[in-house]
């Protein structure tokens, strides 16, 4: 799966993630992965529960995956920190 | 399963959270469910990893759900927020 099928949940509001993720549907693309670190989590299942249940009706949440992913902070200390990856697909 | 085996996340710090998961599995609860609504959705999330990757090693993160639940808001509006469940094993 190529990095154009994924869509970055970040500070932006968001129905502008959603509209990505209708977007990527309606040119076509059969699966579109949402993922989110961090506090944006809980906006990534807002994104996905939107497009499902308000835009793209026949449209499915997949196995979601949760995990912990280890990023180095400005000090060069790893920080640890959670993501989500919620695959979607249009049937 | 009876309410027993379900954490539900609030406000509280993360920690308080991780170890109310454990003492189940330490009593012998060999499934435990975490749920959150929200925001505290992330919080969710972070409680099941530092469950399984720091205290209780043989425990596995199952099907991921997560739902949009209608709620009365104070004024009497439905207002819709999403949730999560995320059920544990240990093995």
């Amino acid at each position: 799966m190529s990095d154009e099928h994924i869509i970055y949940i970040g500070k932006k509001p968001t129905m502008n993630y959603v509209l990505a993720v209708v977007s990527q549907f309606n040119i076509g693309i059969p699966q579109v992965t949402v993922k989110a670190r961090g506090r944006a989590i809980s906006k990534a299942v807002d994104v996905v529960l939107i497009v499902k249940d308000r835009f793209v009706q026949n449209s499915e949440i997949q196995g979601i995956i949760v995990n912990t992913e280890v990023l180095e902070s400005s000090e060069g200390q790893p920080t640890k920190v959670s993501s989500i990856e919620i695959p979607m697909i249009k049937s």
